[in-house]
């Protein structure tokens, strides 16, 4: 916890400072959504959807979802779409679609997470494109947001392939924090659709107020912290979140009419959406 | 067949030329051998001692055989040794170790390709090692060696990926004068303990006499393929078989020993053991 | 060839004997189709909707499709519509759907049909249902249909399961021949959206007219197979198809709609549909 | 903790009761082993050797080790050897061979062992064999140790597939005492290479004193248990554990000679072995 009030009161400085220099620059966010989650004979989520939405896509690497037919054929619409590329690494848990924590060790982080970008990477070059961020899937990113040695193995991982490509994780979390620590490019991702805790930290699924129901609610905390860099957490205290990028999910109709209504409202706002 | 006998003659041309050229240039070979086909809590293989006798290995993939971990460590036991590195990507099918033929299509073959080349090279850039080389695995391997579509295909996605890359398959097979053909510089390899047919094809392993049973015998059929680029056939006729690299195999105590004679031998003849 | 030549003459005694003692009895037949193929987070089929067309499910065991979850939820869901149970496995090729030959051996079979059957019936005994028949999936329901030794052992392993299950299969196949020769209860299959080759075949799915396009075709010949045992082979001559159940599909909304024509031709034409 | 006392007096009632009525009562016990770990091309165990030992085996059941040609070929092995076959259901995570927690759902136990337990009971039925027990493998059996809700699933699934099976688990556990409150038969399971806390728990592995080192240390342990039903934990003090079955390993040769100084020791010791 020290650690994230160190961490923010960095990025306040920063922001202070990006306000004092920049009053007239147009706000920009990035707007990310995960794809490629098909799988063989099955088919899930719309990409071609959220492709015109996005700006920037995390596609799903063979573990947790994928496989080497949909990793090429993702690409090829992102190149298409003209939407930045990210990897998206996950568990060795198809069945459990990567959702399901897993007792891993830092060497179990470090090797699924350089396989899994490297091949994606396979692809992308093949088609001319380039890979620009990669961010945690599911039950990982869950645990690296608070486990530090798993942290530093992906961060290691990513590091090793290529220490160019921007790490995105939980806004504030420790992850981002020791990925930048070792010298990465960070993107702090907020949600749209998910209702905070006081201390900046997601409302566990689990809980009966972890999403935000209504497509405008929504779309309001998108803008609020695109702008204002603040949510209203659960309890009705305003939490600061400072995020450069907005998760959009995109897996049933409603998740998918959500999408658009944030793009948006964000774009009516005057907010330039724009990739990482 | 036709295809063939066009293949060989050119390389006869070629042979012939290297003779009068450099009669006095001492002749080499190369000597590889299948490594990092353990997987989680299995071990196969004695990894550590082919290496001390192969100027070049084939590392699994993690579809056939291999995972991650085994990957990283495997890609570090060989820059240990200074052999140099090569990618054995194979069918999705871990029970069946890869060895089972499968109705694939050319797009199934560029995809798996893509994607096991791509992510062992993550390893082995992670490393600051250098991939030289990739040899289809076992049922893939064999499917390569005689349909020109699927032979197509991984080349494709071997030249899609590096197409500095050389190809290492079937002596004198439809796989390899493609692969020439569409640009990439190829591999011939013969093995020391499997008997020939009179066309240069293997014998099935399902024949009683695929194998050369005797050590002496399969380190003398080493030692003639490097020398007179020919083998006794299984009808005793003379087949001419012209190959850069030899296959040892180690999955067994029997075929280390194996592996030992053929090095011995080749050295004890003269020939140079050289990567690739 | 001649083995089905002696199969079908044999079933022409059978039906002509049925006409003469039962001219009166109305004609019945099964209708049969595919649940339990979804798997994890992926959802395919619609097998609420099928389930209240169909008289008989085959349900995914795992490997091809389903999982146990799913393989769970879709035992309840039978039990719920009163359609008769059936196993139905298929080839260890989750990525491939099971529907890509493999080289698998008899002893290959033997096993994996066993597991699978023997998975499916603690579900279903579970719950208090019972299972009336296995049907093979995919590729290996094609393999079957022609391999004289994989065939024996499918039915071996349904005679060391439970040898009162009754096998389904193509109709008029090498396969079901063998099963009954081997003593189990056989019941031919025939499919109102296939065309037949003019031998009783099924025109391969790679050609062109390898579907019956209309849904007032489909019907047609559904009838027609049930009421006059022919269908118009893709030559236009009439091939003997003697079936005791028909096949729908459902996994697009084309085929939901097919299987609703489908059984409200044969229901019109004054046929019982009841299990088998 | 609690619940666990409650237990142990409850057993130490039934111990004594025997001791009073049957003091001339030979002392027996089984000795149990884990087997039908291989998994395709790869061997792991050293199976046979093991059922020279062990009164009763449980064998994987293909999810975290094991295939359906090694579950029939253990199961013949079994059968020959006369020892009591047991199952030995683990979680889906075969890259970790079911040694990693996993964030399960009380519906995911229920699935994933009903599943397991069936599949193997066709291998069993189909040689005419009888399955006596079920154990859970690794970090399954270690969740289920502690968690309620799991460990009741797991029970609900044995009850609902055959309530005449016996439940085996770590000595004094919850997940024992709820099996037994629901009707079920429970071993409790003792280790003589495992160092114990002084609450009867086994001393995590990561712990530099988790094992047993000593051969005649491990034996000692073993005959301690079988006849006065307590262990040295590891600070010295006596605590008591009540088993009924004690676990021998045989993955390495170091464990194969330790079981075999563990049943040499317990029949030196007058101690009958005989499965549950």
């Amino acid at each position: 916890m020290k650690n994230r009030v160190i961490a923010e009161s960095k990025k306040l400085v920063m922001y202070s400072r990006a306000n004092k220099l920049g009053l007239q620059a147009k706000l920009c966010i990035d707007v990310n959504c995960d794809v490629g989650e098909s799988y063989g004979a099955y088919t899930i989520g719309n990409d071609e959807a959220l492709m015109k939405l996005a700006t920037s896509v995390n596609i799903a690497c063979g573990f947790h979802a994928g496989d080497p037919a949909v990793m090429r054929r993702t690409v090829a619409l992102a190149i298409k779409h003209g939407v930045s590329i990210g990897a998206h690494p996950g568990l060795p848990d198809r069945i459990g679609f990567g959702r399901r924590m897993m007792q891993i060790t830092p060497h179990d982080v470090y090797d699924m997470t350089l396989y899994q970008i490297a091949a994606l990477q396979g692809f992308v070059a093949a088609q001319g494109g380039a890979m620009r961020h990669v961010k945690p899937h599911g039950a990982l990113y869950t645990m690296l947001a608070s486990h530090e040695a798993l942290a530093q193995s992906f961060a290691q991982a990513v590091i090793d392939f290529n220490n160019k490509l921007i790490v995105v994780g939980l806004a504030g979390s420790v992850f981002l924090q020791i990925a930048e620590c070792m010298g990465l490019s960070v993107a702090h991702e907020a949600f749209a659709d998910r209702r905070y805790q006081p201390d900046g930290s997601l409302t566990p699924r689990t809980e009966p107020c972890a999403l935000v129901q209504s497509v405008g609610e929504a779309a309001a905390q998108a803008v609020r912290i695109a702008q204002e860099h603040t949510a209203v957490a659960v309890d009705g205290s305003e939490v600061p979140i400072y995020a450069q990028t907005i998760c959009l999910h995109g897996d049933s109709p409603h998740s998918t009419k959500l999408a658009r209504a944030v793009v948006r409202s964000l774009k009516s706002a005057g907010i330039e959406l724009r990739a990482l």
